[in-house]
């Protein structure tokens, strides 16, 4: 038990929310994150409303009571609103929206009831999201897996996350702030409470996890690796047609198809044999063409437990580092 | 006072070590992180052994008998190894090695009885440092400021710390891991104590301090911006026609004259008035022109007072996060 404003708020038992990581976070992993006392988030990512409503389905199955919500790409939803209207009949208790400006989406989450979760990379995003009504601001750092700021435009988890802080508490402090990218384990999540954060968001750790909707031969792959092997590039949005708009990019690990193409994006777009060998393998689980998608944080992941463990070693581990029985100053 | 490995072994009373930012880092900044419980390490980058032995005349006339380092660019040093000799002469308690192969190195800092620190930005650099019998291992995050890995290579503190802390843990348990990069206040310092370092290494918040060798214009520059004013690029090299090796590149504050050049700097490169303007700028404070070299963490930094009350901050607000008394876990 490590109590912070996140989890007296969410009724939660552990200051850990699942990374929405599209179609990986299904309702499985969500339910057993909620169930092991964080907040489960299904990766409703591209908004595919039947896929939602399946894992949705699963999560009641496997959650019962416990607490979930559905994190959306944000440029995604401009496209097709009306599916935030069928996840908000769900009744979740939180909509975690990252990349792109989640203003035209505030209203109709609060008046559903639902929190509004803003995934920021940036001070610019921060400010952006205040003026959202954000309930809760999630500060990702450039080491996070999967999308996030690239270009040259990202920043790291150690120095955004208490920017972030000092601009809320200056600004609206009933807003809170939870750190993204980098966390694994409880030194993580110690860490990021020592930063002034009410919580994490972890993503590549639960992709490692036994719940995880991740091929066999990516997970193999990803564990075997240490932190060196990730960069950030549009080279696998690119080989799977996805026109995602700047600054956003993607971390993932190098591989033998990432060394054939990185720098050569324009060339990937134009050959759809390298494209159709990508989709092919991405459903394969072919880790050495469709490369993991997780974070510099890997390295520190040797094995892929159910979320469950997962959620009891780190509540564990960062208790240990604050002391038993400590509370993170300011809560 | 926060105890670690790091301030037990070299006499410190707060774990903090002055990052030896070249030309910037000179006798009067260390002798006051040195005087103020802390390591202090004069910044002899590029090998100037007459301007390192003025700064340290100056060190030796403020430090008194406090503990001291010297730190030099590795690549730099290769060409000159005799500067070595002579800083080795002056009996620091550490030299602090940074971007490059420190092996050939290794063997004379330790017969002179110093300890060797050596900086590192991936896991490859890691295992470099532990097989050249480093005592000190420095783990720097991209979020720096200066000279660091770039083009796609660099790590955050948040994932590279605890991975090295693992390392050293499995291979040489004696040797102590610092975090470097985005450590500004207090909270970074807790932060860092948590992932399992003995101590951090501080350059930004040390090069916004009273005695920091750095033109008003650029420090007044400096405290003005947020933590998104920042990126890293070669083009600071190219304008003083510093020819660094691959993966390293230098994080400092975007500005007109990088609006002008970045992505052109082949063009900077052959460009004499450019470069002549940019000399002037740097010798004339013109932040303009000459960026403020510094990390992600100047959006946390406000001021520039002395260095005494910098550590003195920075202890008292590890300690309230820490627990009064409370010592890391494994110290």
């Amino acid at each position: 038990m490590i109590e912070t404003r996140l989890t007296r708020q969410f009724g939660l038992s552990v200051p850990v929310v699942l990374a929405p990581m599209a179609r990986v976070a299904g309702g499985r992993l969500a339910a057993a994150v909620s169930r092991a006392g964080g907040l489960g988030l299904i990766g409703g990512g591209y908004c595919d409303a039947a896929w939602i409503a399946e894992q949705m389905d699963l999560l009641r199955d496997h959650a019962g009571r416990a607490p979930f919500g559905v994190g959306l790409i944000t440029w995604a939803l401009d496209a097709v609103p009306e599916v935030l209207g069928q996840v908000l009949a769900q009744g979740p208790q939180a909509v975690f929206l990252s990349f792109g400006d989640p203003r035209p989406h505030a209203d109709a989450i609060h008046a559903a009831g639902a929190r509004l979760i803003c995934q920021v990379q940036d001070m610019t995003g921060a400010r952006q999201a205040l003026a959202a009504g954000a309930d809760v601001i999630v500060a990702q750092g450039a080491e996070a897996g999967g999308h996030g700021a690239g270009h040259g435009r990202g920043r790291a988890t150690m120095t955004l996350v208490p920017e972030v802080v000092d601009l809320v508490a200056a600004e609206r402090p009933e807003v809170l702030v939870l750190a993204a990218g980098g966390i694994t384990d409880g030194r993580g999540l110690a860490a990021a409470l020592m930063l002034g954060a009410d919580g994490v968001v972890c993503g590549t750790r639960f992709w490692a996890a036994a719940e995880a909707l991740v091929p066999e031969g990516q997970a193999r792959a990803a564990l075997a690796v240490d932190g060196d092997a990730t960069f950030r590039s549009s080279l696998v949005d690119v080989a799977r047609g996805l026109d995602w708009p700047a600054p956003y990019d993607l971390r993932g690990m190098r591989n033998a198809f990432s060394a054939q193409w990185e720098g050569r994006l324009e060339a990937l777009a134009a050959d759809p044999a390298a494209r159709a060998a990508w989709a092919e393998a991405a459903a394969n689980g072919d880790a050495g063409i469709a490369a993991p998608i997780v974070g510099e944080g890997i390295g520190l992941i040797r094995d892929a437990p159910g979320a469950a463990q997962i959620m009891a070693r780190m509540a564990q581990e960062a208790a240990q580092r604050l002391g038993h029985g400590a509370r993170p100053v300011g809560t």
